[in-house]
């Protein structure tokens, strides 16, 4: 059945004279809570004629002023899975008919339980993180060829070298893979990353199939672990068919200065919210296009977010994801976008959906968060659950190179971040993170020093939120996003069938490897089975030394985290902390497997981070 | 008339044998909304006594446990102005008495309109400023004496100086006066900064008299200026008389780890909201000191708050003021300072009280501006009209002196600053500025550079908000921060009889001192007679080149005011303001009195500002 739709889509009757060139979504469900469900039909000329479904209600029929599309508005209400004929007739003549499938629904995919604060997310780029399969890296319908010489080259990693590595990622401890996008880029150059997507329904086949990709999540869902789709609205690859084929000009920001109707943003997402900007530099922001290959997408145009909702809706069900992540979530119209989060929402109230959100302000990242009172004060709401901590991530590139002990350096900024939690409307719900693919490698801003990133990931991993991590960081990767962003993308060593060196298992890894590794592995483990780090309140304390103590407690549970960022061994009385330790005398150290006695003075050796687990009396 | 009730205070009949050394307030007025007044009785062992008012209503009597109070609260509803005598009795003996006074109010008392952004607040530190009796310099109640080669010391300037002063700032267009604290602070050393008061009654006699200061108000009103008292809630000197006889100990924050009773603030008042902070840390902020000679008052004792609602409600209707400066206003419980300022706002709806929220991030500094979005998150409420534009002065300490035209240098701090306004209830009733009497000389931040300041002042008194300037920076008087406070505190050049150089007269003024002078003369006043400044809305345009555009507008007038940040002169089409511009062809340059053609490139010479009234067609 491998392909099916894509077959099905180019099945013409000899007999008939229209030709239907692509319906999408490729195919549907029943019992979906929205029953209303938008086919768009391609084919030449094909406006013209009259759309009839055997036995279907179409509520309403669109044309655009591009005679080549058809929207034919269904409702799927009561109808059960099985196939139905759609037909094309010219007068009462049938020019053209498809056969379009409704599938059985899963009985639990509308509950699905989205990711969230229990969880660890990996973030890996797929053409850099392992080749399964070598037959794909070159396929006769995509542009760009394999060349692992290039940094900003394909390299031929796909969705069969992250199932084969699941194993190393669930020994590392982490529970959700968020994928870089997977679907089609057909640019002929620097399209590994695959935000200029050209196929919204396809997964690139120099990655794999869409069944490999639904394989990835059953392979994840096995093993107890989740898969985010890296989901990007604001704009298309300039090669997708239906830019080069608009169904009308308003589907993207077309700028009258350029022939291709490109106009770059000017990135300033303020202007989002403003009340003093200029309405030009507004709409420079949002009608500005992210990059030469990325058209904006328009989504003022009801149809554009609507494509988006079905086609987000139709992976949802299809692979069977576990939550979304949305690229340059504030570059997007804002009220389109809501819509879009809303409705995927609606259909999947206990999902996860985080945007990108890019800001260096906590009430500008928070006003993206689902019913912020930050944006309530204009009546805007975005309905997306969760947002990145990029405040935080600031805080990380130079809190641990700071041994200052000054009024705001050091372990004070990180302090900082976390003294206007008091913004979000759901705290736990935001994805803190050290790296991405977008920023400077951990190892280039710790200058390779192994208890630097110690210091970061305990913070990561023990801190409010969900915590992301970035390939390669757990075992030292080096990168450095000053020589361009291929080089934070390198290769993960093992993942090639000539690599001379395969992290990805023990004998692979050399005693710095091992360093990084043996202890995030030890980390996100202990990090997984402790419920307190998931979901238990925090407490704070200002400070002293450049060292960082905080609480994460519940009613049952309490752990102490102490974050030395001095580079001198610090040693003082607990008497401060009081307020969590109580009568407290004991304590359980996870990374020495150590008891520590509470009742006498502490002492912590330099850059160092500890845990410890506060044993009731 | 001259200092009447601290002579009464000290009245006693022959006849009786306890002596009432204090009454607080000395007296009061008819006709307040608040009828009830808590009346504070000194005196050795008084508290043993009945109190009792003829033809006036005791409501509730309250002892400490310290014997020599009577806290004794009236209720002055329906009483006419007039003196009511007041006894104290031991049974049916009376054992003394004292004659109260109820004034007259003046009718537009109530409703006196306080300074808002129509205004341009002149900050002056009174010690440093002009001396103009140098018969007070020293007074035999006083410890600190006067000694000019301090930077620490008193230097003898005074009301007098103020007030011989007034044609200079109204020449120079400011249109009211902060002056930091005036009543009497009888700390042996480093006094003359005011902030450890001894008396709340009394203006410091090294100053002038009380009278004096209403002679202030009055020669302001004059003038149609007004005056704004910087009143300090969070702490009082060491010195004050009730503070070395405590009515009970909780009027202060006593710390038993030291004999004084002080411990310093941790000064994060980030705890003030921070839902993750430790109690100790809280208490810490807020309970601390602000410094060694400054015990920190407790608002949580309703008392407390009661004395200092009476003290300020008692100083705005005998001096007859225009506004408050709160100092350090996100020190004090926030609850208490909440209910402070909502009884003086009660008291005076059109009155104007600004507080000292010295913060660095536009969520927090709005959280303490009333009716904020931001505090309503907990369900706070400071009822504080106006709050201070921090995160501005710290994007003026480096836009200025930076030529680069990055993603976020420059210009664009500036322009950020601004796209946060939203978070504000009332963004025009924010104190703006780029120096005052903590921070460093604008003389200092800017080299030198008259053209630097013109560019910070341009901003200041053209932006929303209420421009604040700094004594001195209108000179160009120089100071440098890191030498200490007194540095950035120098006298005023003419200020005192010996002084070689009056800066206050024409003739006194050097070429540079008048660069400084006539350019700030001709922008405040200016700006005076510009209601679309004082109450227009705002545009702004992401600033390209370092050069910042802004309109401000009314449904009547449009001004555009350029910043050239740039040293360079920048060329650039007009095209992109069409949204203020509209169809306009002329405007008149305010600075060089030109009229400049906006149907042409616009050339604006490096580090140039230009205030542009636009002509209506």
């Amino acid at each position: 059945m491998k392909n099916t739709f894509y077959v099905a889509v180019l099945f013409i009757t000899g007999l008939l004279h229209a030709q239907i060139e692509r319906v999408e979504p490729p195919f549907w469900w029943e019992d979906m809570k929205e029953s209303k469900l938008q086919l768009l039909i391609y084919g030449k000329n094909i406006s013209q004629y009259q759309p009839e479904m055997s036995g279907v209600n179409i509520v309403e029929v669109t044309r655009t002023e591009n005679p080549n599309y058809l929207f034919v508005t269904i409702d799927t209400e009561g109808l059960t899975a099985g196939m139905y004929d759609f037909n094309l007739n010219k007068g009462k003549k049938k020019v053209a008919t498809y056969s379009y499938e409704l599938k059985q629904r899963l009985s639990e995919s509308a509950l699905r339980k989205g990711f969230d604060s229990s969880d660890v997310v990996y973030l890996l780029m797929p053409d850099r993180f392992a080749n399964g399969n070598v037959e794909n890296d070159n396929t006769k319908d995509t542009a760009e060829k394999a060349n692992r010489d290039l940094h900003g080259g394909r390299h031929g990693g796909d969705l069969d070298g992250i199932i084969k590595h699941l194993d190393y990622l669930e020994e590392l401890g982490v529970t959700a893979i968020w994928s870089t996008p997977l679907l089609e880029d057909n640019e002929p150059v620097y399209s590994y990353h695959g935000y200029a997507q050209s196929n919204y329904y396809k997964i690139d086949p120099r990655f794999g199939t869409n069944e490999d990709y639904k394989r990835l999540a059953n392979e994840l869902h096995n093993r107890n672990m989740k898969l985010i789709m890296d989901y990007v609205t604001n704009h298309w690859g300039s090669k997708h068919w239906l830019i080069r084929d608009l169904p009308s000009k308003d589907w993207i920001h077309y700028w009258a200065n350029n022939e291709t109707g490109f106009k770059r943003s000017n990135y300033r997402m303020t202007t989002q919210f403003d009340v003093n900007a200029a309405t030009i530099d507004a709409i420079a922001c949002m009608d500005g296009w992210f990059d030469t290959t990325m058209p904006d997408m328009n989504q003022k145009n009801p149809m554009v977010v609507n494509y988006m909702v079905q086609n987000a809706i139709w992976w949802i069900e299809f692979a069977g994801l576990d939550g979304l992540r949305v690229d340059t979530y504030s570059y997007n119209d804002k009220y389109g976008i809501a819509q879009w989060t809303k409705r995927i929402m609606e259909e999947y109230p206990n999902f996860n959906i985080v945007g990108e959100v890019w800001m260096h302000d906590q009430a500008q990242i928070s006003y993206w968060q689902k019913d912020s009172k930050i944006s309530a004060i204009e009546g805007y709401n975005s309905y997306l659950p969760s947002v990145m901590d990029f405040t935080l991530h600031d805080a990380i590139l130079q809190a641990f190179d700071e041994d200052d002990q000054g009024w705001d350096k050091g372990m004070i900024r990180v302090y900082e971040n976390f003294t206007n939690d008091f913004l979000y409307p759901d705290i736990n719900n935001m994805l803190v993170f050290a790296s991405n693919h977008d920023t400077q490698r951990l190892y280039t801003i710790f200058d390779g020093d192994v208890n630097k990133y110690k210091l970061a990931m305990t913070l990561i991993a023990t801190i409010r939120g969900i915590p992301q991590i970035y390939y390669g960081d757990e075992i030292g990767m080096q990168g450095n996003k000053t020589l361009g962003d291929g080089d934070i993308r390198r290769d993960f060593p093992g993942g090639w069938p000539s690599d001379e060196q395969n992290a990805f298992v023990e004998a692979g890894r050399n005693e710095n490897i091992k360093s990084y590794f043996d202890f995030t592995k030890k980390l996100l483990n202990w990090r997984k089975r402790s419920e307190v780090i998931h979901f238990g309140k925090t407490t704070h304390y200002v400070p002293q030394a450049n060292v960082y103590v905080y609480f994460r407690y519940t009613d049952e549970k309490t752990v102490m985290i102490v974050i030395n960022n001095n580079k001198e061994v610090q040693t003082f009385s607990l008497d401060r902390f009081s307020q969590r330790l109580g009568t407290a005398t004991r304590g359980y150290e996870i990374f020495s497997d150590t008891t520590v006695d509470l009742t006498k003075l502490f002492s912590i050796p330099g850059k160092t981070p500890m845990i410890i687990e506060i044993e009731n009396n």
